[in-house]
């Protein structure tokens, strides 16, 4: 049996499945380690799990593994180096292709980490079946990918697909990648908590305060979370409130975009029954022309946080048929 | 020789060109009426225009027409109807396509008319030799559309490229859409006199004021275009706030589609002297990761007011060549 191996390089963790590209929703052998800080390391521990991945492979005789691929979190350009990444400064500007291959003897593809969830959710998961797909992912940023007639988008330099970095105020928040008012100041995890620190201090979340120790900057989403299933009604607005904008840039994907789905991933999406109605009621007015176009389908990604190592796994080896027939 | 004819509706004409796709940037006839305020005229007026060049190719001789393209401003569906269209109320919902090929006997491509005018730019205009390309049309609103690896997309249901409706500010001003702060209201020809007057209220203007009589409420564009023309200071500083919002919103498709190319069409791609460079600059630092990528290029289309109608020809009689070899 040909199998892939999939890497994920996360804020936090890098996962490393092994799976079948005709079945790859099935997890076949999988091993994880912390995010190292620097980037040099960044290649050791993305061959360091590669390695773990392909000795379980190996000693359990699964298959033969005929090539690697790696998701990383940030701008990956169409040579594999990564060339911009908000959330792992320590490993911008490192060739991760190049030195990994070497490394395993096996060739290597690599992509941006949402690409690679969106073309598992496509070719696996609640993507199935759908011609133009849009995935956020909502984490502590927001990442992105796009399916186009059953095409992956890498865009002229490998770079498309960043909607959390498209400025929805230009007077709001400071973001760390020096502007103001991106998309994901709002509609992540980093979002949320800002939502409900500025519910709290404009007195609409005492729950909150309290549950925070009494400091409205130490509110996180953690706490929002548990808030709203305890039924607090400050947390549970923040929520609807979050829905709102998550709803406000998905308007904008499909106003450009025209996908037939959108899909919700990342960690926020565990608790997407606190916001995705919300977000639906308000897309229906958000989107241009929104009551004489088709609903915009918006629903939660399956694969959970696999997507992105086996995505990763599916762009090293392609399944024997495409996901969607191109027109 | 095959001929096209393109049918451009715009919010005040109808304009038809004939040519020939192998060499689609000579117009071979042409002919325009204002555009009609109700539904079931606009399929009259584009009946009426297209028969007026039908009629001057077959006394000139010039080839045989193969078909009709008509661009229209506003969400076109794949059946070529009119689904919504915020300058053009009366053709919503008018079915183009087959009354008007009942009409003229010929075969008819209906899209949108930004579609066509990207269509147009890459393959006889400044498009021409670039793989992804987004072109955004500045006039009373903005337009948009989107050519991804040499193919032009529409999405899933036809609606795809419509950036003007992008929200950029939730809180600014409304617009006839229903939404706040659309990126039309500030990087359009609505956007540059609203611009002007909300710097005349300011106090920062005042020469605009006194050639708008002194009502800072009737400065329009054409009026901050002669004044910047003359060199004052206030609309000139005006155009220079107009290029930082079109580089907003230029850099939130850069981050979602990564074209290798923008370009500026529309009325206001004639005065783009006063603020492309403006927004060139301010795009650098807008763009994700902008210093660590290649720069984006923004550049004037080249087929001016016809683009539209040449477009939609194009799209009636595709050319013998793909205008980029798909990867």
């Amino acid at each position: 049996m040909t199998l892939a191996v999939g890497i994920d390089v996360g804020g936090t963790k890098v996962l490393a499945v092994a799976v079948d590209p005709a079945d790859p929703a099935t997890v076949l052998a999988s091993f994880r380690v912390p995010t190292p800080e620097r980037g040099p390391d960044i290649v050791a521990a993305v061959t360091d799990v590669a390695r773990n991945v392909l000795d379980q492979v190996e000693a359990n005789r699964l298959g033969a593994v005929a090539a690697v691929g790696v998701g990383l979190p940030g701008l990956v350009d169409l040579d594999g180096s990564l060339r911009a990444a908000p959330n792992l400064h320590g490993g911008v500007g490192a060739a991760i292709r190049g030195p990994v291959s070497a490394a395993l003897n096996l060739p290597v593809v690599v992509d941006n980490d949402a690409n690679c969830a969106v073309w598992a959710e496509v070719l696996a998961g609640a993507g199935r079946g759908a011609s133009h797909v849009v995935l956020v992912t909502l984490g502590t940023g927001i990442g992105g990918g796009i399916v186009v007639d059953g095409r992956l988008q890498h865009g002229a330099h490998g770079f498309a697909g960043e909607p959390g970095h498209m400025v929805v105020d230009p007077s709001g928040p400071l973001c760390p990648c020096g502007r103001h008012g991106c998309w994901e100041r709002y509609a992540s995890g980093h979002g949320l908590a800002w939502l409900a620190q500025e519910a709290a201090t404009a007195g609409q979340a005492d729950g909150l305060i309290d549950r925070a120790g009494g400091d409205p900057t130490a509110i996180h989403g953690e706490i929002v979370v548990a808030a709203a299933r305890d039924g607090d009604a400050g947390a549970l607005a923040v929520f609807e409130r979050f829905g709102w904008w998550l709803a406000l840039g998905v308007a904008n994907l499909v106003n450009l975009l025209d996908p037939d789905l959108v899909l919700v991933g990342g960690g926020l999406a565990d608790v997407a029954d606190l916001y995705l109605d919300h977000a639906r009621a308000a897309l229906v007015g958000e989107v241009m022309g929104g009551a004489d176009r088709p609903e915009t389908r918006l629903h939660v990604a399956t694969l959970g946080s696999d997507a992105g190592a086996i995505g990763a796994a599916l762009r090293a080896v392609p399944p024997a048929l495409p996901p969607f027939a191109s027109r």
